[in-house]
């Protein structure tokens, strides 16, 4: 089956049926309905073992690995970064708020974001370790919320500054970050500018950060963009310990022709080795490496359920019509994003032509899949569509009035309720009326 | 100022400041903080008299306008459509709970939806006046639905059949809905199946709908849809008094370069003259005819607030960084919509170049608008984005934790809360954890 590579590592055909983690999918489809998504922890841990495994091997030095929030965030997986001793990225408030209730230590606790307000920057303060510096705008604010400026404030949060090092990898337009006309990040003036204003306001700088974009597979770019940091951490001064982050964004396979999946200790021997690489020709200590995978540890953990509502004949176009879509997973309709597929039941059977997928929204850029080889599907059926893990659930809404899914935690043979069904009353919740 | 039509009908600039229905936009932004969106009740309320007065002069048979919950839909909406004795659409279960929730009357209540689910056709049975039935799967389901079939049940919801009528108008191809491949509504074949289906089952079959896309300027292809609708409701034989609806998706102007706006008044003349050409040419009675309207009704009775918190100087593109952008308005990122804007002080200052606004999210498609001429904008200034009333909130995300707007129904000097800001703990109600 040569998709069953995308799907998670505990995945099974038993009798032709499709098992994740030993559980009966149309068992749990039956008791906590459809669309449902899970997230298999096993393939969630091996994961993080790769990254963990490849650092050791490749990297003599310090380093860390920071789960990117924005791919998926929820309680559970809060929980799981700091059971796991992972650094956790939030962008602002919003996602503090989940970092705080899953009870993070401060210091794994990173903030992001490209135009924190005052409220994201007072949550950082209070709950954060780590502030990664997106522009000069905030780091006046930061200057004004330092209470005594003439002294070091052992309270105050670690500084990173970005780098918009002016190269972005190869992916779409949307998920580019790192070239020379985007808004993140700050010019390697900026950057110096920036280090002035932290020293003289002695506030504790102590590393650089840049990201060049996500679901990317060749990490070339990278290669320039550490060499200009390392440039640059030379030339403003760090402490001996600094940390040095070259983001995340290592791509995943979604479809079979993507496989085999892009290696992760490619990545950070890569990574790592250009990290090498830059402290030797600068002559500079070896930073504390921080890597911040997102979609490289989550996104093939999750699968997404639909249950099949209808089938449509169009041309030489078949529709199968599922009860979820752009509304839990909107990456098709943003990018373009090409999934696989396989029936719950039934794995086996032969394929009988090229079938669409379509969500019951109305707009037509409702798209989960295009001309999939799959077999015959009956109304009524069940289908997995794995490599759901990441970005959608996260960038999900309330499109058509759709209630979001409920998620499920599989783990030592338990499939756990993580995140309840969203219900109509949900709906209505902040609603006043006239 | 040539930007102005762009915003709602009470729009003033007074002293150089803008005004809406007379309130003062930097208080309400620093009462009920930024991101806000606002809702002008006679901007509403014009609209909808356009529409009613262009029926009236233009349609000699009874109708009804239908606004479309799918562009923005809320407990204060719905009761506002209810007050002005509008039908509702609701798609599904989740915009049914809010037709409910508002007191709507039965027989002013649609359904409809590509793939209703069992729980849809069951709220549908309970709530609603009409169903729109996508296909025949969709019917096979109703059939089960009525309890006793051989005789018609005075409590079954009158049955429209949705016709793909092979033919969209012109717009983002996401958005068309009624090309020969799209995924909507049954080809004329199926529409004879099912009329054949409702009879033998003694279903209450009294209408025919289709829709084509959404925002379109120009209504020619109505013309062959509603000529092709006329020749099946002759075929498979209606009521003297049946249903005709040729759906809606009149368009809105989103930018200065749109304007004047497409007129309501010719839309509906020219929706209006083709059913009474079609009628004439088939020997029909005049319909009930049905106009679905959501964003030539709201679009531009709602005006989204933004506080600038950084300007970036990116080679020769100025971003200014807002804090708001794709959670909340996710249009230019899924259809490259092109948007206008004031600042709210200083209005009438001279435009300095061209800038473009970006919102605080970690993508590159986050962004509202490029390259509009601006005066000289300042970190902490407050923008207007006119024509922000239809497909913002009602796809908006909690992408990177953002927290969904609050919304305000500006009406006779008062402006009211009718949805309140989401909060931190709002995004954790439904997680349970580990």
């Amino acid at each position: 089956m040569d998709r069953l590579p995308l799907f998670p590592d505990t995945t099974k055909v038993e009798n032709n049926v499709l098992t994740i983690a030993g559980q009966d999918l149309n068992a749990l489809a039956k008791t906590y309905g459809t669309p449902l998504y899970l997230y298999d922890r096993a393939t969630l841990d091996n994961a993080l073992a790769d990254y963990r495994s490849a650092l050791k091997k490749h990297y003599p030095g310090r380093s860390e690995i920071t789960y990117a929030g924005k791919a998926f965030l929820c309680l559970a997986i809060a929980q799981w970064t700091s059971m796991n001793g992972l650094w956790l990225d939030c962008t602002g408030e919003g996602e503090l708020a989940v970092a705080v209730k899953a009870g993070l230590e401060r210091g794994h606790v990173l903030v992001h974001g490209v135009n924190k307000s005052p409220a994201d920057l007072r949550a950082a303060f209070r709950h954060a370790g780590t502030i990664v510096v997106d522009n000069l705008t905030e780091l006046e604010s930061l200057v004004r919320l330092q209470p005594n400026s003439q002294l070091p404030d052992p309270s105050f949060p670690n500084l990173w500054l970005r780098l918009q090092p002016g190269l972005a990898v190869d992916t779409h337009a949307y998920t580019q970050t790192g070239q020379g006309g985007s808004k993140f990040g700050m010019t390697p003036a900026e950057i110096t500018e920036a280090a002035h204003v932290c020293r003289q306001n002695r506030l504790p700088l102590t590393g650089l950060h840049f990201h060049q974009g996500s679901q990317f597979k060749d990490p070339e770019p990278l290669k320039a963009a550490t060499e200009l940091a390392f440039e640059l951490a030379k030339e403003i001064g760090l402490p001996d310990d600094w940390d040095f982050c070259p983001g995340g964004g290592w791509g995943a396979a979604y479809h079979e022709d993507d496989l085999p999946a892009p290696p992760i200790e490619a990545y950070v021997k890569f990574t790592a080795s250009e990290a090498v690489k830059a402290c030797q020709k600068h002559g500079l200590t070896l930073p504390r490496l921080h890597l911040e995978p997102g979609r490289s540890l989550v996104a093939r953990a999750g699968v997404a359920l639909y249950r099949v509502g209808a089938v449509k004949q169009r041309g030489d176009r078949t529709w199968l019509l599922t009860d979820g879509g752009m509304a839990d997973n909107p990456r098709f309709a943003l990018y373009g994003a090409r999934y696989s597929c396989l029936p719950v039941t039934g794995v086996e059977r032969a394929p009988a032509g090229k079938f669409s997928i379509a969500g019951p929204y109305c707009e037509s850029g409702d798209v989960i899949l295009e001309d999939l080889q799959m077999p015959e599907i009956q109304v009524g059926e069940l289908l997995a569509v794995p490599v759901s893990g990441a970005y959608h659930l996260s960038m999900s809404s309330n499109y058509n009035g759709a209630r979001r899914p409920a998620v499920l935690w599989l783990d030592k043979g338990k499939a756990r309720l993580i995140q309840r069904r969203e219900t109509g009353d949900d709906l209505l919740q902040r609603d006043l009326g006239l």
